[in-house]
């Protein structure tokens, strides 16, 4: 059933022995979001824990100290979730089925939860928490205000992606006034590459390709490159933007070598009037118009020519 | 003489057959700026005219006809000028001494011209002619605001930096309300590089070296890689940020070969509490605590060697 913020925010304050969940291989949104309600809950007296995925390291100015002894919890709430199998398969099969309430931005949200907060026009979950705090006069530490700054600010690329609104704008605008220090979480976030990453780049560009007159970019990722940089493979997502960056490039693709060595995750983004979402539709895959993705086997060989075809049917088609 | 934001609407008003003028290498801020203050004079019915240096490969967007007659101007007005030498020598020559008024954000400004209306608080000076248009009641129009968007959004690095406050939050806020497509503008800004950028970034990514257990970065940029990926050097900007955005570095050095052969210009970023400022002061250079530059002569071992060990003292200073 969906609520409003104001029924939301009663939901809240009805429970106690709270565990606090978010989608696995967390972003800043979903990190954000889970530790700024965590804060939320605990000055509000209440026992709570949160459960997350591991951290990754350029989301590290997130993290807080939230030890709490295990509990048995009496209420369970998701943030940043849209789907309950994105818990991942354990937590999904302990909790999926008994969220009372889920605090989400995602139009595509399957009403899994008892009770559900989504704003789809919100640009992040910590925009929609922001929104239900405000409206309920809580006031905000500077480390709360932190942590929805931080969802914000990741879920909308430090505010370039076209999810963010001028509302969006505001939002952040307040939580800098609440003694959040922009310019150093920004620079964690958004400017800081590790060794591990950097020498990651800089193999995964070198082996970037262009094809189709320079309108189609692949860039093929094995195993040895994570294996010579170190790179864990949830710190790789930044690698993905990059093909698409290219001038003159409408589709760029990412093939990962997976861990099992049985395949490749395809990471596809696009520009109008490609569509990155029926390149990979035809693969079997899905996504977004302009960010998609799938997973296909084969020799890299054969993988990389189904990628080039499907690319190609689109390209010819849409320019 | 110093003047508020009405005044020097009172003034801009007053003026006909006006000329303006930016800094030469002119950024997002400077293009922004010139460029919406003449949509801004020729919708008051005025002849005006504005020179500017070459626009850089990723600011075509801001690029807008502004075609005009050649004609004696009776007034010059300079926008994000701080000082008339950065006009360069040939403007400077013929206009630097009879600038009326000069719109700027520099706290360092020489009040060079006959007026100045200058917010150093503001973070571009983009903000300051938005805070001057606003307090007139100007009717905005979605090209005059989505100048001083990418004014704004290009001078804090889209929102990253330090100078960016809560007030150029909301500036950025209500100029998206004017119509602006912010999404697209970011991309084609912020999120496109041309061929030649990536083929010049990958050469000099591999020329990255790191020294004193990784705290510090250096990028030797040699003519060879601007004529290999064919970058003209007005486009070479972006590079600059790379070497310290690698976690554990503190000073990050870009030594880019002079195109006559007689030289090298050093552009040094460094991290809190090493100074690049005093690294490059110690080599005869200067500019900003964390971001500064120098030129030196030798031979690419000697101009390494001199910086390393420049370097090697702040850090042992700091550190």
């Amino acid at each position: 059933m969906r609520i409003d913020h104001q029924k939301a925010w009663e939901l809240l304050g009805s429970m106690d022995r709270i565990l606090l969940l978010t989608h696995r291989l967390p972003d800043g949104d979903a990190l954000g979001s889970v530790f700024a309600l965590y804060l939320v809950l605990k000055a509000l007296g209440k026992q709570v824990r949160c459960v997350t995925d591991r951290i990754p390291a350029s989301l590290k100015a997130a993290e807080i100290p939230c030890e709490e002894p295990e509990f048995a919890p009496d209420h369970v709430v998701t943030v940043d979730v849209g789907d309950r199998k994105l818990l991942g398969e354990e937590l999904d099969a302990l909790y999926g089925g008994r969220v009372e309430l889920s605090i989400d931005h995602h139009g595509t949200n399957t009403d899994f939860a008892r009770y559900s907060l989504v704003d789809p026009a919100a640009a992040a979950a910590c925009e929609v928490l922001f929104d239900m705090l405000r409206g309920a006069n809580f006031p905000l530490t500077p480390a709360i205000a932190g942590e929805l700054y931080i969802g914000i600010a990741t879920d909308t690329g430090c505010f370039r992606y076209g999810n963010t609104t001028a509302k969006t704008m505001r939002a952040a605008a307040d939580l800098m006034e609440y003694g959040v220090d922009t310019a150093y979480l920004n620079t964690e976030i958004f400017e800081t590459k590790t060794r591990a990453f950097t020498a990651f780049e800089r193999m995964a560009m070198n082996a970037l390709q262009t094809h189709f007159d320079g309108k189609c970019a692949l860039m093929l990722i094995t195993r040895e490159m994570y294996e010579k940089s170190g790179l864990d493979e949830s710190d790789d997502k930044a690698i993905n933007a990059l093909p698409r960056q290219i001038e003159g490039v409408y589709v760029g693709i990412t093939v990962k070598e997976k861990q099992d060595g049985k395949g490749f995750r395809v990471s596809m983004r696009s520009k109008e009037p490609v569509s990155a979402a029926a390149i990979c539709a035809s693969l079997g895959g899905g996504g977004h118009r302009l960010a998609a993705g799938c997973e296909l086997t084969g020799t890299k060989e054969e993988v990389v020519a189904a990628l080039l075809a499907a690319a190609k049917t689109e390209i010819d088609r849409a320019l």
